[in-house]
C-alpha cells in the first residue's frame, strides 16, 4: 500500500472561487458595471433576449456579453454586430465557472461597461450552483417548455432574482399557463421579478430594459453611500 | 502533515457502474426487454412522446417507464393511466445513474416487459456521459429550441442512436430548419435515425413505434442466435 498526503482540493477550490466571485462583484459595483448571469434550458432564447436588449438600447448603453457554450461560437457571431462579445467554450462542461469568466474579461480588453451579461451554458440544473460574480441572476422560461418547470427545477428558480417568460408569441399554440408558472415559481422564491417577453417582436423588452437601468442605478447609489461611509 | 492511504474511488465507482450497466443490458436482452434511454432539454416533450407511444399501442405491448426528475412526481402522474411507472427523484442531481435505475426496477416489482423506457432528467449535457443499460438512446429536439442544438451539444447527439424532432405542429411559427438540424446532427453521428413527431396530434408516432418494434425484434433475434451458439 502506498501512503500519501491528502489535500481536500475540491473544498478549497470551491471556497476560493466563491471568494473571488465576491471580490469581483464588489469591483464591478465600484466601476458601475451591473453584472447579469443569464441562465435557462437550451434554446429558451437567451441570445435572442440579449440581441433584443442591444437593439432596444441602440448603442445608448455600454454593454458587453460573455457567452458560454459547450462547442461552437455561433452565439458570439449572432451578438457581434451589436456589442463587444467573447465566446467562452467549455469544451463539454455543463456550466460556466469564474476562471473562464476571468479569461473572457481579459479578452474583452476593457472593463468600462455599464452592463455585463454572462450568457451561461443552456442547462437548467448545474449553473444554479455556480456564482459568476453577478448582481442579478435571470432565468428564462420559454412558454414552449411547459409551466411545470419551476417546480421540477426548483434550485434554479430559488437562486434567481428574475424570471423572463420568453417566446410569448407562441403562447396561443401551446398548453402553458403563465399564471401557474408564476405561482409555482413564487412558491419557491417569493421575491422573484417576472417579465413576459417576445424577443422577436420586441413585446415586453422595454420593461425588461427599464428594470436593468433601475437595478444599475440602485447598485451605483448603494456603492456611493458605501464609499462615503468608508472615507 | 497527516499521511493516509489514497484510494481512487471515483475511477473505481465509474468502472463498476459501467460493468453493471453492461451486465444489465445483457440480462434485459435475454428477457426480451428493449431498454430505451430518452434524453433531451427540459420541456422538449419526453413525457408527451411516451404518452403518445402508450396510446398508439393501446395496451398491445407490455411497456413500463422509469421517469427521472430533480423534484416532483408530476411526470409519473401523467404516465400512470397508461402503464406501470416509477418516479426516480434525484434530489437535485442533473442526470440518472445505474443505482437509481436499479431502485426503480425493484419498485416496479416485475421485469416482464417488452419495452422499458427510462426518461432521463431534462438536461442536454450531463446525461450524455452515463450508461443506463439501454439498448437505444433517443434524444428529443423540439423545433422551438432552434436548429443549432446538435452543433452546440455535440456529445449528446454523438452518443445517441435516434433523434426525434418534436413539436412539429409548431414548425410554421418558429425559425427552425429540419434539414439544417439533421445535417448538423449527421455530421456528428452519421448513423442517426431521425423521426419527426408531434405527440399532441399523433403525427409521426406510428413510424416511431414501428421502429421500436423492429429494434426489439432485432434484439430478440440476435439474442436467440447467441444462446444457440453458446449451447
Amino acid at each position: 500500500m502506498n501512503t500519501t498526503t491528502t489535500i481536500p482540493v475540491n473544498r478549497d477550490v470551491k471556497a476560493e472561487l466563491k471568494r473571488q466571485a465576491a471580490e469581483m462583484r464588489q469591483d464591478f459595483a465600484r466601476r458601475g458595471t451591473l453584472v447579469i448571469n443569464v441562465v435557462s434550458s437550451p434554446g429558451a432564447g437567451k441570445t435572442s433576449l440579449l440581441e433584443a436588449t442591444a437593439k432596444h438600447w441602440g448603442g445608448s448603453r455600454r454593454m458587453a456579453v460573455l457567452v458560454g457554450d459547450l462547442a461552437t461560437d455561433r452565439d458570439a457571431q449572432r451578438l457581434a454586430p451589436f456589442c463587444p462579445v467573447e465566446q467562452l467554450t467549455t469544451g463539454g462542461a455543463c456550466h460556466l465557472e469564474i476562471p473562464l469568466v476571468q479569461r473572457g474579461l481579459e479578452k474583452l480588453g476593457t472593463n468600462d461597461f455599464e452592463f455585463l451579461f454572462i450568457e451561461n451554458v443552456g442547462n437548467l440544473v448545474c449553473p444554479a450552483s455556480h456564482d459568476l460574480a453577478e448582481h442579478v441572476r435571470v432565468v428564462l422560461l420559454s412558454v414552449t417548455e411547459g409551466d411545470d418547470k419551476p417546480a421540477k427545477y426548483p434550485k434554479m428558480f430559488r437562486t434567481s432574482d428574475v424570471v423572463v417568460v420568453s417566446k410569448m408569441d407562441l403562447l396561443p399554440h401551446v398548453p402553458f399557463s403563465v399564471e401557474a408558472a408564476i405561482a409555482d415559481a413564487r412558491l419557491i422564491q417569493p421575491d422573484l421579478r417576472i417579465f413576459t417577453v417576445c424577443s422577436l417582436t420586441g413585446e415586453g423588452v422595454a420593461d425588461w430594459c427599464e428594470y436593468l437601468d433601475e437595478r444599475r442605478q440602485t447598485l451605483v447609489a448603494a456603492n456611493a453611500v458605501e464609499e462615503t461611509a468608508s472615507q
